[in-house]
């Protein structure tokens, strides 16, 4: 019983895969018969990846948050080695939801029981793009350059395209 | 004492991200002064985004080849929700070493400590890509429409873009 609860609480609540591109293009609405899909774009920045699994909470995002937004990953290409946050690059952010992350492997067919309810997890996804947008805003090298963060509609397929210069995917869990 | 070698046994030997993609290209050679950057590309398919850590061995690359190869990640696009294998799509494989994968975030600073060394590495990535191409060459679905795996250079910074339906990313660690 111990045991068990143990290692639940091990479990990850949540996941993030972060990659550099120097452009990414996803689509926010598909096309109807009223209307052509809709779709945003980022320039050179980050591509995050997002899910949640259970027992994620508020606390869970705002580490996320500073996780995705503060880790040293982008390379400034002055020909050092030197690299900084999304923040100081400056550069703009894509956020793309990602419930198949919360995938756990079972023989050949993927598992989600992890996953979080559809309801709590748009919650915690909203809560999280604003906690991004929030921080780049207040950033004054993303202000000064206009960098946004742009993101998928939760619960659509995220047709996504990118082009990098090196993705340097990093995994993170929470 | 025990309980280091306890935790340090569950610690990941390798790590694995897979998206679906429907066109993919890799930088395997970058531009020299002799000649032009070399590339290779793929259509429908799948990307294998691979790490080794320490501990990884030939048994983890068995593994590995396995669960991503037979895994049922792939729609059909036939207006059903039923997934098969790359194998069955059937469908092109391309691999990208993405030794960042390793990293493990401490405060702002990504750390790599885990990553196994870049002799080992090679080796383990060599063999998973020989193994991977076996599988391919086997399979009568991939070889009556001369379906291939690309890869990328073990080491190089892995120039890349691609174009997805949707990447329904996966992680899987073993």
């Amino acid at each position: 019983m111990m045991a068990s609860d143990d290692s639940n609480s091990n479990l990850p609540k949540a996941r993030i895969i972060l990659q550099q591109c120097l452009s990414a293009k996803l689509q926010v609405q598909p096309r109807t018969e009223e209307q052509e899909a809709q779709f945003v774009e980022i320039n050179r920045g980050l591509v995050v990846y997002v899910c949640f699994m259970k027992g994620a909470t508020s606390d869970t995002v705002d580490k996320m948050v500073k996780a995705a937004m503060n880790a040293r990953l982008s390379s400034l290409d002055d020909g050092t080695s030197k690299l900084v946050s999304i923040l100081d690059l400056p550069g703009e952010v894509i956020i793309i939801p990602q419930a198949t992350l919360g995938g756990n492997l079972k023989g050949k067919m993927m598992q989600y029981h992890r996953n979080i309810s559809k309801e709590e997890g748009l919650d915690l996804y909203t809560s999280f793009v604003r906690q991004c947008q929030d921080l780049l805003e207040q950033s004054n090298k993303t202000k000064e350059q206009h960098k946004q963060v742009k993101y998928g509609t939760y619960g659509n397929r995220q047709v996504f395209s990118m082009v990098t210069n090196g993705p340097f995917s990093h995994y993170l869990e929470f």
